[in-house]
């Protein structure tokens, strides 16, 4: 391996935005100043629009105040996209790295982010240019492949598991049917995490279903139907992505739209009809009077003064170990090695080859859902609680000594 | 005024649960603790269910550590309801009230909580029965008589200022419109606290629309235009009780299901059809491609670990004054006076009638609502600022040095 370039480097944030994708950014900021390698910092507003337009904020001027206040905020400070480029495009951001002597490129994202790295990388190859390529985990869905969990994860599960927490009080409060609908295209893990504040054996969700376990109608309001028998009431976690035993996607059986992003993938979020479709089916079905519905939407990932902070520093520690690795490899994506559970939960950052991460993505193992398929398991919940940091414990007066 | 009588006391939580109504709840409990003249405290459970079904939990049994994490956590701990006691409900009420030797009568709630104890208190006056019956403010909506801010609504503010400040990082990391539907059936003071975290010139939310101020679908969808042509972005903050310029709600002219509670409310929160009916009127009439809207619903009143300190303090106030309040008067409802502005922000508790609160509502004064009916004042941010405690600053890379 060559010596480590004296050159510039990019940074960009792509797709859609997470709780410590700024962490990120700031791990990324604050390892290449100690890197004299490195000579500009270039953050690229848009990701990839904002290379090929050359819109490159210079972040090596950021005051530290100025740094640490975007760690902790959420959404992509530099701007996102969705593009997926092409040949074509990455033939322009690649003259543009020529152009400005870009010779490291660190890219913030999902599965597409690290295709757009492998593409430009292998590009870089075939040219004899040398570029050292970089990508940086980060989704809310935790569906990318090698790492242990994605940067991201953590800060929506307890933003998933505090809301879930506070809508099962509200729901025992005022009793019916509640379902939430919660962000996870193909992988359940979001909504599995709503499982996380439980602490009374009667505590909701009392429900979940992913996009890994096709259901059919008959059997989500039987499953209901027997709670609500149960309990005179019921809570809800149903991932957007869930689907029929068809495998086709229930909301997209609904569709009021077409709209499709350039990935190809329908809109789950930002609209509300699969939770008011599930929650006019229980009414009508179970005749059940009190029946809501929510769809957490967008607060999911960027919701102001909520980090997990074991989320935020394993982002931050990928953005610095990205920089690391630049240092010493010529191309990576960074993944989370755990080694330690429980109590003793910790982690390790490896280097994984791009292409491992490229595209393809992770659904949820066999042993983290339930034989039904409508909850989890204890090995999920192992799993995910060391991610959230501690969450509250709360107070409902139903069970205690009567007078 | 006679003595404070030797008997016991009944507290209940009526109405949509807030994030502060355990901390009155507490209050009452720590100050009637205080009083040896109140022997028993009983917890009603679901409100006036609880007393006629005499489901009382023992109040004064609680540990310290189960009241304060009570204190700190959303929903009623106390379960509630929406019963609107008719006269021979409260004949029943007032039965329990006289086996028990009840004297004591304390109601956390809205408008409709105030009336019922104002029902109870002249029933009990009617009969010659020695009743002090006391009502606690709350309600996410802030649209109670009387009182400067109702506690509840400084949480409720807090949730959605910051809810909005992620969403407009988040619409400017991915351009688009992109509608909030917020709760507020008549009084648009929650919908306009969205605006309290705003830091930049071009922060969203740019647009906010209150059921104070009727709203043409043209004129909606040419202010969104405006500010999209300009920004080539929008965020725009909705009341779900907004109308239309002949006074009807919107939502009602959408709704799928009549269900109306016992109050004669239709169903606004808990179903996401306005959002998508606003978002698709934009789709279609302006061609924007990305148009997004999600509706904020129950997390707003019940969501986990994210109460603003300020008002968790005033609403245990408020608890502990209505039982101070019992000693000395004989009926009453227990309201928030300002006496401070800005860094000096203070509040003095005073009571007043319950006749006062009962039933109405208040809706938001003409100079908090800007010219255009589309956005909030200075007057607006001045009075709300303080109730939320301090929000986080956020950081947007656009606006910094290019290179």
């Amino acid at each position: 391996m060559a010596d480590a370039p004296k050159a510039n480097a990019v940074v960009g944030q792509s797709g859609g935005p997470t709780g410590v994708i700024n962490a990120s950014l700031a791990g990324v900021i604050e390892e290449v100043c100690k890197h004299p390698e490195i000579k500009n910092l270039y953050g690229a507003m848009h990701a990839v629009q904002g290379i090929v337009k050359e819109e490159f904020v210079d972040l090596k001027d950021l005051s530290i105040s100025v740094l640490e206040r975007m760690a902790a905020c959420p959404s992509a400070a530099l701007g996102s996209s969705r593009d997926k480029p092409d040949n074509e495009y990455c033939e322009k951001i690649f003259n543009v790295f020529k152009k400005r002597n870009v010779r490291y490129f660190f890219y913030i994202g999902g599965n597409d982010s690290a295709n757009a790295a492998h593409i430009i990388n292998v590009m870089a190859a075939e040219v004899g240019y040398e570029l050292r390529a970089f990508h940086i985990p980060k989704t809310i869905d935790n569906d990318l492949l090698v790492t242990d969990h994605c940067p991201g994860y953590g800060t929506a599960a307890k933003f998933v598991a505090c809301a879930l927490m506070g809508d099962d009080l509200d729901n025992r409060a005022l009793p019916g049917v509640k379902i939430d609908v919660i962000m996870g295209r193909h992988a359940g893990f979001l909504a599995a995490a709503t499982a996380l504040g439980k602490q009374r054996d009667d505590d909701g969700p009392h429900l979940m279903y992913f996009p890994e376990r096709p259901i059919s109608m008959d059997q989500f309001i039987s499953d209901i139907d027997s709670v609500y028998r149960k309990l005179g009431r019921c809570v809800v976690a149903v991932s957007e992505g869930i689907c029929d035993m068809d495998s086709v996607v229930w909301a997209k059986k609904l569709a009021v739209t077409d709209e499709k992003d350039a990935h190809g993938n329908i809109q789950l979020s930002g609209i509300g009809s699969l939770a008011d479709f599930l929650a006019r089916e229980v009414k009508t079905k179970l005749g059940v009077k009190r029946v809501r519905a929510d769809t957490f939407g967008y607060l999911q990932r960027s919701f102001v003064g909520f980090q997990s902070p074991i989320d935020a520093d394993e982002a931050r520690r990928c953005g610095r170990e990205a920089v690391k690795f630049s240092m010493t490899e010529q191309s990576g994506s960074v993944a989370i090695k755990r080694i330690g559970e429980g109590d003793d939960y910790a982690v390790d950052m490896v280097c994984t080859e791009l292409r491992n991460v490229a595209e393809k993505t992770k659904s949820m193992p066999d042993e983290f859902i339930n034989p039904q398929g409508n909850g989890v398991t204890e090995a999920f919940i192992n799993y995910a609680s060391p991610l959230t940091g501690e969450l509250p414990k709360t107070v409902y007066l139903g069970g205690y000594p009567k007078i």
